[in-house]
Order: C-alpha cells, then structure tokens, then sequence
C-alpha cells in the first residue's frame, strides 16, 4: 500500500533534526474572500453542533449534557455526548489494539498524518469550537489551537516513526560455539503498550491532544481521550475525525475513543485506576498531574501540568519593547496559558538601560502602561487577550488583590474590557502586584490567569537568585532573562538549566513570549514539578511501545 | 580531548543496528600457560582480599563487615565494606554530578569505555570474585559475568551515544511574524536526571549493573550500586575500578557509590526514597520490583525481575537433542538464572518426531535421562551447574518436593553432584516434577532454583494454551517452542508476542537456551510483570537525560 504522506513526514523528520521552522499548514486565518467565507460557513457548521447529539462510533450508556458554556456568549452550548461505559469501552479497545497493532508501523503513521489533515480541513471549524469551549480569540484558536497544534501533532508522529525505523525488523545473528557455528534468524516486532487514556485541559486542549494521540497511535495504542468537561467540543471533533479516517480504512473506529464527564461526577481517576490503562497522557493542574505521576502505575504516565514563569529584568537595550513584550504575555489569552509570564523580578538598585539605571519602581510603571495599552483597545484587546474560560478564575483575582493588603501593592488593578463582537464575553484585564521577596507566599507557585508579581529584589543578582529559587520549588515552563551584559546572561543561562528549566533571552518583538515552535523548541524539560515530559523528544516515545522477538535457527 | 574508544563504540553501534555477533573480548577464558598462569595469578589477587578492608573514595561511616560466604568453600569472605553514610553520599553524589553533568557526552561516553576496558583488564580476577560470591562456574564466571555482561554494557553505551548525539547542540530557527521576520538562536543541553540507585542481585550482578551503571553515567547521572549484601564483592571491585578512571581524569570518584547493606538491616528502601534519588535500577524478585515500580516516583524505575520461563513441547525433529537442550537450561547455574527454563509443556497425545508420537511420559523420560547425564558426571556437572548461591534456594526445593504429594510426581527428584575442586560446594541437581495443568498452583508462578514442572495437557494446543495462560499472569522471559509444523509455530509466535513475550524456536546444539546476546536480542520485552526494562532499547535510555533549551535573538 502507497502512502500519502511521505514527503511530509521527511520534511517533518528533518525539521526535528535541524530545528528550523517548518509546517505544512497556513499560519493565519485567510483575509480573502473566499477565507471569509469559509470561516462565516465554518461558523455555521459550528454552530448547526449546538443543542444537538454528537454521536461518535464508540460503545456508549447512553448521552450525556456537556457542561459546556461560552466563555464569549454566556450560553451553554447543550451538546449531548454519548454517555462513557468505561468498561466496554476498554473492552473495544483492546480488541481495536488486536488489529492496530498488526498493521505495520508506517501504515500506522501515514493514517495519523491524514488524521492530522482531515483535522487541518475542518480548520476554521474547529476555531470556533475551540473559541467558545476555551475562550482564546478565533486567531488564536486558528494559530495556537490549530496550525501551531497540528505542528506538534506532526512533530509526535515523526518522533514515532524515526523510533519506530530504528527497530530493525530482522537480523542474521551468526556465533561460535566451540566447534560449531550457531546461526539464528530473528524477526523484531514492535509491540504497543495498551490504552492510552488522554486527559485534556480546559483553555489549550488541542496543543498537547494531538501529540499525545499520534504518540499514542503511531506506536499502536488504542486512545481514550478524557476532555475537561467544561471543553469538550474540540476532542469530540478530533475524536469523529480519527474515526471517520479509520473507518474509509476498515479499521476499528475504537481506536480513538472519547469519554466525556461533567464537573460533578469526573472519571479521571476510574480511567487510571482500569486494569488495561497502559499510559496516561495528562495536562492540567500540577496537584493532579503530581498525583497521576505517583498512582498511574502499571500505567506511564506524561504530564504538563505548570509552574512558575518567571522574567528577570536585569538590563536591556529597549525598555518599551521590553516592557511590551512582558505586557504581551500577561495578557495573552488572559494569561491561562502554561507559558504565561506569572512573575517579574527586578534589581532595587535600578533596570540597566542605554539611558542609565531606570527604578524598578518606574520599570513596573512602564509594563503597566504597556499592558493598559492593550487593555485600551477593545479590537486589540480581544485580539490578545479573549475571554475567561472559567468563572473560577475571575474569582481567583478578586481573592488575590484582598490577600495582598499590607504584603505588597496593586500595581495594577484586574479589570474588564468590552468585546467588541460578544458583550457578554468574560474578560478579564491583567493584574499586577508590586511586592518584595518577602511576600514569597503570594507568588511562589503558580496562580492561574491573569495575576502576575512584579517583585523587587535587591540587585541584578539577588533577582536572578530569586528567580532561580521559585523555579527549584514549583518548576517553570517558559523563562526569560533581560539583560545587557553577557557574563549575567551567561551565568543566568548556567542557573536556569542547573534548575532544569530553559531559558529564554532578550527576547522582544512580534514574537509572543509564550510561543513554543514545534519541532524547534523543547516544550517542558521534564526535570520540575512543572510536568515530567517533553512536546517532544525521544522520551515521549520510547515507553509508548516495546520490541519482542522470535529467534529460530537459520534455514 | 582525543578519545581512547571511538573505534570501539562505533562498532557497537553498528551492531546494535544489525543486530549481528559483536564482541571486542575473547569470549572463553584462555588455556595456554601464559592464561592459565593469569588465572592464577587473579586467584591469588582474589584470595589477598579475604579478610581484609575494602577501601573505596567515597563517604563512608566506618566499616561494615560483609554477609558474603562462598557457596563453593562454605567460608566467609570476611571482606569489610565502607559503612554507608547515606544523605552524605547523595551529598557526593549532588556535587560529583554539578562537574560531571558538564563534561560533554562524548567524553562521558569514552570514558565509559574505558572503565570497561578496564574491568576486562581485571577480568580472570572478577571472575574468582563473581564465582565466590554467586556460584557460578569459573567458566560462566568468565563468559557470563564477564564478556557477556561486558558488551551488555557496551550496547548500553552505543545506545546512550547515539540517543545523545541525535540531540542537536545549536539550531537556528527564522520564522514571519507579520512583516518582521523572528531569527533565534538556540542552544541544547543534555541535563542529567540525577542520581541513580542501581540495585543488583546476588546470583548474577554484573549482567545487569554495567548496563545501567553505564546508561547513568554516559547520560550524566551519578551511580549508588546497592548490591546484594550476600554478593558485593564484584560491583565493589566494579566501583573501585570506575573510581580509578574517574581519579586519573580529575574527574569526582563520587559519581560511582557503592552502598553495602546486611540482610539484616536492608537500605534499599532508604536509598529510593532519599529525595535525590532520581532512577532506580533493580534487578531482583518481582515482589520488590513491582514495589519499585509502584512506589519509585518521583525517581524513575527499570526492573528486570523473573517470570514463567515456558517450553511447549509439540514435536521436534530430534528430541534427544531437544531433551539435551532442555536439560541444560534446566541445569545451567542450577536455573538460577533469570533465563532458566521452568515450565514444559506436552501433548498429552505425543509429541511429534521423525519416528512418529512419542508419548509425553517417554518425552519427560528423555528430559530426566538428559539430565541425570549431566548430574551424573562431576565435572561436566562441576561445569554447568556450580554452586548454590544461596542456602535459602536448596529448602525451597525441598519444600517443593513435599508439597508435590498427591498432585503430581517427582519424576527426578533434585540431588547432589560431588564438586571435583570444592568439596564443600552447594551443589543441586534439578528437581522435575511431573503434573497436569490442574496443579497451576505449583507452577503458575516463578520458582526459583533447580525447581521444573513438566506439565501434560490435553494436546499441542492446549499445551501452547496453557503456556501462553501462565505467561500472561506471571511473565517471561525467555520462552520456547518446539514443533515441527510450520502453522503451530507461526501460531505460538504470535500467541507469545501478544502475551508480549519473546520466543525463540526449535534452538538445539551448543548455545545454551538461556543465552541472551548483547547487541541482537532485546532482553526483557517490559510488557509483563517479568520486568518493565529492556536490555538494551531506547526506552532504557530515554529518560535518564532531558533536554533543556537557551534561545535568544541572533547575533
């Protein structure tokens, strides 16, 4: 059988190797005609999903309500799913791995990149599910949540099957035994591991669903994909997609399974706890993502859950930029993204710039303006920020500015813009707490959404210091260090990677702070609390499936 | 820095892809006088150390004698070990790691190599060692223990290398953001997980302590071995050679630990739940090691346990060679082997052969024949049996034998052979009990020691059946069949690999069952309670170094 994608996959296997940018898809939404029109009928598809059953080829007890609302509209979006009958569904599963696991592992990996395009086709549809289960602007959801996912999605399946071609498939062993030669053939065959059970977050789920699905799949693991009950739509939609690819194929549509729950009576842990659960693939919160890592066993697991980000602003040659850069991140998508920028540690002794030493006082001012200066903006606003996916988080910010009373300052008070196409959307405008080091207790782990500490420190060198201790104690996922001179950066390079983080310098511009690039950037290291693998790299593959033999003498 | 072994590693690398004989040693211990008189002369090396101290660089509190007695002279070794000081030697080993973690990869590497050179240097010498402490023939001491075990941690070097070098150490990566085109240069680092406890068995240490001392080191982790406390002296000679290379180079002799304990006060446990310590290798009883498994995190566990060594016994075209074949395995090292065959089943109609059925009872006659030709023979017994490494494994045996009453027969019941060189040896002939499968309760299970099952059932696919039940609840790891029709075996292939276990077929003639060769045969599939780590795949890699990654804007 001819393959479809192999021109892709060797591209995508050398991208893994060189690093370079490279995908296959569009990066942003069309602005033509016929994009437009496009999106306004993906709109359509999107919302003909509302108040109706989405029935997927699967076992079921049944059809659940999803507990999802729009964080855009206010609504619920009243999409029925079929109700999870955990145990047949790991009954079909086992007997879908019986046939997956026999088809050869190229095949394999050609069917999960035509998953990948069938997804990419439904693009601007998946947007706006995912616009209105997580909150991210409709760009984002079509940059973040779709190209730059489906990238990663890649990046897994190549990492898969270059693992998976080093395996020799046969080997002519041939040894003496005294006097006698002793010639064995033996065959090599790759076995996978079990079910996967696929846990997604609420704000970003397609980033770390597509990876781990190919993971899964490419290496011949049935897949139950858990989505947080509250974002739902995008995993049915992935789910229906793999589904449909495996059915034009004569496969079992069980291989990719989806098991909706409601807030009130989750199943994560009955998932886990099922005696054929081989390999948990979680995102989510550093409490359960710690707590699935030490009871997943039999089952490996892989976790991002999240950490402490942190920005040490020790020098730099263009405090605007700078200071727009940081903004940036504060309110990119409401801060609810695990790269999200949570603190900013200052030198008391004064910022180094090319006008002289600036105050920590008045650099916390400039990122102030900056992030007022999106905030201003309603049309930028909802560019950048969105919405909130959770009433939750709202209520986190509120407790936060009444914990800071007498520890440290509102720099910055959280607030509210107006949507400009949804009014009733649930935003939320960047808060900033001015404190020192002694108010560890408000920033020394992470805080969801868009809280942020601005912390001052007593030096250049006490901030790194600083910097570096959080990140020992609750991990880090994305960190950035200002500076202008480059003995500090190189010493502050040697103290992130010491504490198992990466670093991430002088970095201003277009950019976003939190972009990871797929194929380039090694997204976690796996090394903190902050999550045990990595999007992606050798070790995210290799446990996902074993090699067994057959031996029999030469003929 | 030049490197010593470049020729040398790129050659296992090679062979780790064919799959094809490697060995950069002499496979058999030498019989000219210049060998004989080395062999000699490591026996008088050997015996200088009895009674006296074992001084290694490391942390200690004092001295500790040791629990070892030979099994082949009944004496104590009487060899004092550095008392383990345990936070002080993670303490060590935190430091030792800051510099090695430093040292590129492939200089670690070399150096690895050259440790084993080194070892091999001391090769006739571990031998007396690993006789005295294990029960081994001085030959097996040699082949298994010594270059056997050797290239096991070669493979897992090349393994490590290659892993490494696939890792980029700079990239550069140019993207659009708009009209502003993004160039970051990015620097990668291998960080080494941290300090890993390798935990050895008493009956055959250094098979599975090279491997991964060599897997943790090469990757940049610090080593605390843990032997057993009845079979130290090999991993100290082990950890005082590493210690040696390390010295000569300037490099922290604290990256390689030794952590003797008694059996009477076990510091296993301790030393995995220290906070620092990152990886666990064990390899040992499957109780401890599912404990491991369960309980390791936040470290990380390979095991290597045991299983239900399976031989199904449908036709062959030679059954005395079969029943010689069997009867080695059952004997070699008095199946204290990880590898021994426990298991066999028959047909209850006859076992195919040239000259038609053979009756399972005839068949189990031909198995004990071979093996009374064995026992029978005090030197040919001297050679393939050896000691006892442990009083314990002869009263399990004699329990055995009485539990058998009234649910099978003791078709050779296990004896004693007169040790040509040492009269005072523990020597044990196997035990054969002949059962049906109603008595799983016997031999569901692994059995340590010279115990075997041959158990009758209805026919040949009952029998594979029957094998392919206790694989799937007990594990395996090496598994045969023989058969003289092609469908059987291509059906028992794959009933083996999915139970995930490995099967070799129809293997008669001068190399032992139990061999397992470096470079070629992936020991252990890590899909069954025998153990979830492989001897030598990527997963046993993987996961003992990350990636982290420094990025900023090109120059």
């Amino acid at each position: 059988m001819s393959h479809r994608h192999t021109d892709l996959l060797e591209e995508a296997i050398t991208a893994c190797r060189t690093r370079e940018h490279f995908s296959p898809f569009p990066d942003r939404p069309g602005k033509d005609d016929a994009s437009l029109a496009a999106i306004d009928e993906a709109r359509a598809a999107y919302e003909g999903m509302l108040g109706g059953s989405f029935p997927l080829d699967q076992p079921s007890a049944g059809e659940l309500p999803g507990d999802e609302v729009s964080p855009y509209t206010g609504e619920a979006l009243d999409i029925r799913y079929p109700a999870p009958d955990i145990d047949a569904m790991f009954d079909a599963s086992r007997r879908a791995r019986a046939i997956w696991s026999r088809v050869e592992p190229e095949r394999r990996v050609d069917l999960c990149l035509e998953m990948v395009h069938r997804l990419h086709d439904r693009w601007y549809e998946l947007a706006h599910a995912n616009q209105h289960t997580t909150g991210q602007s409709f760009s984002m959801s079509c940059i973040g949540s779709g190209t730059n996912a489906l990238d990663r999605g890649i990046e897994a399946v190549a990492y898969a099957a270059e693992a998976m071609r080093r395996v020799p498939t046969t080997g002519h062993w041939e040894k003496d035994f005294g006097r006698t030669t002793v010639s064995l053939h033996k065959r090599y065959r790759i076995l996978p591991r079990g079910t996967a059970v696929v846990i997604t977050c609420a704000s970003f789920p397609t980033w770390n669903a597509y990876p781990a699905l190919f993971a899964n799949l490419a290496t011949g693991n049935p897949v139950v994909i858990k989505p947080h009950p509250t974002s739902v739509l995008t995993m049915a939609m992935a789910t229906q997609v793999a589904q449909q690819v495996l059915r034009e194929e004569g496969l079992p549509t069980e291989l990719v399974q989806l098991a909706v729950d409601t807030t009130d009576a989750p199943i994560a842990k009955d998932l886990i706890a099922h005696p054929d659960c081989r390999i948990v693939d979680f995102t989510g919160s550093p409490a359960f993502g710690g707590w699935i890592e030490a009871n997943a066993h039999p089952a490996i697991a892989f976790t991002e859950t999240a950490g402490v980000n942190t920005v040490v602003l020790a020098g730099t040659e263009d405090l605007q930029a700078t200071a727009a850069a940081i903004a940036t991140s504060l309110g990119l998508f409401t801060a609810q993204m695990c790269t999200s920028v949570q603190n900013i540690y200052l030198p008391g002794d004064g910022v180094d710039t090319p006008d002289g030493k600036v105050s920590a006082e008045d650099a916390i001012a400039s990122i102030v303006a900056a992030v007022d200066d999106i905030a201003a903006n309603p049309r930028r606003a909802a560019g950048v920020m969105g919405a909130v996916q959770s009433p939750h988080t709202v209520g986190l910010i509120n407790n936060l500015e009444a914990e800071v009373t007498g520890r440290g300052r509102v720099a910055r008070p959280a607030g509210t813009y107006e949507h400009p196409e949804f009014p009733e959307a649930r935003t939320c405008t960047p808060s900033i707490v001015a404190v020192d080091p002694s108010a560890r207790e408000l920033f020394g782990e992470e805080r969801f959404g868009p809280i942020s500490f601005a912390i001052t420190c007593a030096d250049a060198d006490d901030a790194l210091d600083q910097a570096i201790r959080d990140v020992r104690a609750s991990g880090a996922i994305a960190s950035h260090v200002y500076a202008t001179d480059r003995d500090y950066l190189d010493r502050a390079a040697d103290a992130y990677l010491d504490a198992g983080a990466s670093l991430t310098m002088n970095v201003t511009g277009p950019m976003p702070l939190n972009f990871a690039a797929a194929y380039s950037d090694y997204h976690v290291t796996g090394l903190s609390p902050a999550g045990n693998a990595c999007l992606t790299d050798e070790a995210f593959i290799a446990g996902r499936f074993r090699v067994a033999q057959v031996r029999e003498p030469s003929a």
